[in-house]
């Protein structure tokens, strides 16, 4: 068995866990390096997150963001790559246990990234989906589509209306695209496809408890962005909590608000594998790492991209948890990795991580976007044009870039989503048309 | 509300149920009639069958062939598109009845379609999917990609080979087709993505019942499929019929064969709909109509496409399961209901369906196929050109046409397909890698 042959090899074993922005930059960067390589992921593909909310609004297919993670690194021949679950890690012994049994490690690299948190109300996950994977996309994509399917049939004007209420919670980037994209459906995609209701009715409210949107850029771009949404048709309350979220309904601070539709945008955590390290996390349950990214007392381990919590060597500031950061922590460990196997020998003291910050954008609607570059700020066609073309350029492979500004001019010229499928098997059933529908019913026939 | 107004409306009111090939054609044919049409199908999408097995074989996504039935009705105002399933018929009182209550009719025109049929043995349906709806596609492209990466870490050889084992059942179009297309991705697409195993030595085993392959072309194409699948290394079986299938395993005869994958392309039956009609049905579970496509003692119902059992009136031939001949059958019923309305009064006799065959057509692979036009053969690379514009003609918008083109081309020069992703919750759980994964696991976290 090659399996066997490969353990026994001599070559250090570097475990990689997360086929995202971190893990996967990693692995590239350790090519050349004498290591072997073992990148094991839940999904087998790596995700574009940073477009995940255009799935979800049916501009983008799934496969137009998302790559097998073995045929991205299918030259590579130092690294295998495997659907697996890590269950937690034995740091005393070096192992990761995964379902199947125990992987042995020279290195461990934790880059499993981040899921949702309802900050303690998990019981908020169903009736208020989040966006962090292609199934949630897809789940939120189902429920916006049945949303105006309901509607078309209710003669109730008060639950028409709740059913063509979205609020989205978090006014952080992904908040305000999807928000932004929700008003764009409702107002230009959809409105002459039904007959009964007026589709720009729609209400779409995004929530945001802080006292401004786009917290992680400048102020003048959250306000740029509010004044965008607010043209748009976007109701947008700041300083806003939601406090409670039930079937239909939703407490926005002391209001009530009938709503049917609802987006979590809010929270993020540390995967669950941070808790089996048994060290202390931070609020988030992200894991405090050294300035060089490894876990304090273990050199051998590793945590990057949105799991690490981690403040900048050079300015003191939290590193933020987003793609470009990943990235560059994902590189910075395989550096270190390689300089270490170079030397023979542990390196004292290994080089701090310093992030590049290359600035940050969102964008809001059509011709609509915010950016910081530079420390220079855009807003409006140019930015949009900006971050069209920094979306573009690091889709990991040629054919994706084709489809996307294939599906983008579509989308552009003809107003229309080309993905408005309701498919799969929904989390929860809806209430819609002439009764209880959910997405596919063949198993029912 | 509009819905009271239209209910009160003077105009006969035509009641489709099913947006596939031969509901959706009836409809448009109807655009200029002096009728109300309502539109009621499961699924919020028209899905162009024909190029399904392209989906599960990971070559396409569901939305370069599925589009919005309301997107394509949006310009016809005469008709309204309901998401909605019917539970049955009342004929007495010209009622259908849905989940959420009746619905009267003037018209009925039944064009729910067929299912998979297995026979009696409804408990394979787990262990050998069926590729009829977009969720089967994704369902099987799941199980297919994931017996690849159970494979890749698996010990043992047998076991090994019983997850490289691909058993297709069925000769038809779809068999021959899902085998081809799996041969491929074993032996081009996927081999350097792989470390340990070599996938070019998965087996593709594809059983037909029959003497041949392709019953409903003439036999010659029936014996060219049979010689390209061979030489792609396509194990065929025929005059073999399967027997039992359970989890790991199949029978085939008398011969027990460890195959971990099983797709089910043998048998079709009519929608469960037709059983409330009340009247004797085929062995099919297709419903027996006069010559012009009504119900027997029920002029104002009307049956069309793959749920109808009819035959042509020259040839008497029954009309087979075919997209022509539903596009026929609805276009013809649209006539019949024009007519009626033109004349304001009954027809009697009515013009019976007539079937025009174009001929038939399979793909095998890549410069490979068999069509048979205006009674001439055509096989290898030319079949294939034809086959290709053949699919990409009738699409139903030019976004798809433009996406499946250029999907087709992609694949053809780079010998890659582009939608590997697993994704959605499985209908069975699969054993693989380091333990039993699904395709999505968050709502574990």
């Amino acid at each position: 068995m090659t399996e066997i042959k490969s353990e026994t090899s001599q070559m250090p074993h570097v475990l990689i866990i997360g086929g995202g922005f971190a893990g996967l930059h990693c692995a590239m960067k350790l090519a050349d390096a004498p290591v072997r390589v073992t990148l094991a992921d839940r999904h087998n593909y790596h995700l574009f997150q940073p477009l995940l909310y255009q799935v979800a609004t049916a501009v983008l297919s799934p496969a137009d963001i998302a790559a097998p993670i073995r045929r991205v690194l299918r030259h590579q021949q130092n690294v295998r790559v495997v659907l697996a679950r890590l269950l937690g890690v034995d740091l005393e012994n070096k192992l990761a246990r995964f379902p199947r049994g125990d992987v042995s490690y020279d290195y461990l690299v934790l880059a499993s990234g981040a899921t949702h948190s309802y900050f303690g109300k998990e019981e908020w996950a169903n009736l208020a989906p989040g966006l962090k994977t292609v199934d949630d996309a897809l789940e939120i994509r189902r429920r916006v589509l049945l949303a105006y399917e309901a509607a078309e049939w209710e003669a109730d004007p008060a639950a028409r209306q709740a059913k063509l209420t979205f609020v989205v919670v978090g006014g952080g980037p992904t908040g305000v695209e999807m928000a932004g994209a929700l008003k764009e459906i409702a107002s230009q995609t959809i409105p002459k496809d039904f007959r009964h209701i007026d589709t720009t009715t729609a209400q779409v409210i995004l929530v945001e408890a802080g006292p401004r949107l786009l917290a992680a850029l400048p102020e003048p771009l959250g306000q740029r962005a509010l004044k965008d949404l607010q043209q748009m048709g976007v109701q947008v309350r700041l300083n806003s909590l939601v406090t409670d979220v039930r079937e239909g309904e939703v407490s926005i601070g002391a209001d009530l608000l009938p709503a049917e539709n609802i987006i979590w945008a809010a929270g993020v955590r540390g995967s669950e594998v941070a808790e089996s390290l048994g060290c202390e996390l931070d609020p988030q349950g992200r894991v405090p790492v050294a300035a060089d990214l490894s876990l304090p007392g273990h050199p051998e381990v590793f945590v990057v991209g949105d799991l690490a919590h981690v403040e900048d060597a050079a300015t003191g500031q939290l590193v933020p948890g987003v793609a470009p950061a990943a990235i560059q922590m994902g590189q910075h460990v395989a550096k270190l990795i390689k300089q270490e196997r170079a030397a023979g020998k542990p390196l004292e003291p290994r080089s701090p991580f310093r992030y590049r910050d290359k600035g940050g954008m969102a964008t809001i609607g059509r011709n609509r976007a915010v950016a910081h570059i530079g420390g220079r700020h855009f807003s409006g066609f140019l930015a949009w044009t900006i971050w069209s073309l920094v979306h573009i350029i690091p889709l990991i492979d040629f054919r994706s870039k084709l489809s996307v500004i294939f599906s983008w001019f579509w989308s552009y010229f003809s107003l229309s989503k080309s993905a408005r499928l309701i498919t799969g098997r929904p989390k929860l059933k809806v209430k819609t048309a002439l009764g209880v529908v959910s997405g596919s019913e063949e198993q029912k026939r």
